[in-house]
């Protein structure tokens, strides 16, 4: 096998296999080539992604070692995408009754939710993240996307008990949309102790459902390693949560005004891009 | 730039846009190449793919031509991943109360939902899919992960209403689960008429949730393309459904006597992997 071909199957093996550990001669063995030969294919690969700002493939050194590749979207790039997708969020169009907005054509297009889930699993690439949580049910499109990325499990919290997921854990929390006590659930076996949860949604006001999903963790006594959501608002009392990430910022909405005025969030600010 | 890094760029670029016709000048600027030198680019990138039964680069002709990537999976691949997706799902630790069956891990998993979306998608590669359909919740993994190597977006129907979708229109349907008269409602906005629909869903009794579908689909003045589950189960009754593919089939389970018998669904026989 020529070196054009074997670097077409490489590419396309790494990127459907982020943050895994691939040995040398797991390659050698695939394409019947001498590890030198492989050694220079990666080099080869690794210089094309870090030249594009689009990835990095790390090397390990060592017996047991190999190459990994991580996805990761770099700091010009991320504030151009977040620049027009707060853009495209700024349309009279999609004010609903009450105010709220329509964001469900984002949450079902896979261009941009590629590219959400490239942008959160950029800052958490070295979280040792072991499981992405979300709650039912808009916040699943993110956590998936993220989950892709950091190719870690997303587990799904329910606002709903359910009769298919077997034992649950449940707790309470005031949601910031209602001000009411609602409650929580996630399947006992979904989620071992110990794990590292990355916390996702895709809309957050007060912060109440962030809260609740902190609190989830903690009784499954596991670690938030941070949270991070698509779109945060404006909201008149003081938030409950402040250590989190949002993408997009929407900073008023009226509409009788017909006025919506969106921005990139923190995010760009509270991630380090010079970490690659 | 050289050929390698040409190609390691363009194996990323297309597999982030399945389905895309990217034409030939747009890479010829892009690497500052010859027109020339990417049309060799690009066969060695066919070549490549097409050995490996691992997708498959289009090739269109004339002025407003260029090349298209399709994501597919060969037959001998998804028979083994079905088999071994069956065996995994055969476990009576699985069986929950009612006898219903654990399947929130794989409905988290990347790596599983990676290969269903490319099984679905590898169905429907030619069927000129607009949207990709399915009612929450469990279902919206399925449909973002067709919807990501199908390239186009998903729409999520409701079971309940929503404040934040603006104006619905809603069908009754029969749930086979409760033989209950249930509703369900689709944003207006999500779905244009005339739009081809693929209706996708993670479980399937009688069928009654994709009839829903279906009639959800005829009220928007649209077209089903086709329907496809993860998993189907043995149903007392007649299903009320009959062109539908399953990837999964759990043909028994007994809770009392810790027994699931699951086996690969009719997906392989109904899925013309030779036009490939």
């Amino acid at each position: 096998m020529k070196r054009s071909e074997r670097l077409v199957d490489m590419v396309k093996y790494l990127l459907a296999r982020p943050h895994t550990l691939i040995a040398l001669p797991f390659f050698a063995e695939r394409y019947d080539a001498a590890k030198s030969s492989i050694s220079e294919d990666l080099a080869i690969l690794k210089q094309t992604l870090a030249s594009n700002q689009d990835g990095i493939l790390e090397t390990v050194a060592g017996a047991a070692g190999g190459v990994r590749y991580i996805p990761f979207i770099g700091k010009n790039y991320a504030r151009e995408y977040l620049t027009e997708l707060a853009d495209r969020i700024e349309e009279p169009d999609r004010i609903l009754p009450g105010n709220f907005v329509y964001l469900s054509d984002i949450l079902g297009s896979p261009q941009d939710l590629r590219r959400i889930g490239q942008l959160i699993a950029t800052k958490y690439a070295y979280s040792n993240v072991d499981y992405v949580m979300t709650v039912e049910t808009k916040g699943i499109a993110i956590a998936q996307a993220v989950s892709r990325f950091l190719n870690v499990p997303f587990v799904l919290v329910r606002r709903r008990p359910k009769i298919t997921e077997g034992a649950t854990i449940s707790v309470n929390y005031v949601a910031s949309s209602s001000d009411r006590v609602e409650k929580m659930e996630l399947a006992k076996r979904s989620l071992p102790s110990d794990s590292n949860v990355l916390i996702v949604d895709d809309f957050m006001k007060g912060g109440g459902t962030l809260t609740g999903m902190e609190e989830l963790v903690n009784e499954f006594d596991c670690h938030v390693v941070g949270m991070s959501v698509l779109c945060e608002t404006k909201y008149a009392s003081q938030k409950v949560v402040d250590d989190y990430q949002s993408l997009i910022k929407i900073t008023e909405v009226d509409r009788n005004k017909k006025l919506i005025k969106v921005e990139p969030g923190n995010f760009l600010e509270q991630t380090d891009f010079d970490r690659f």
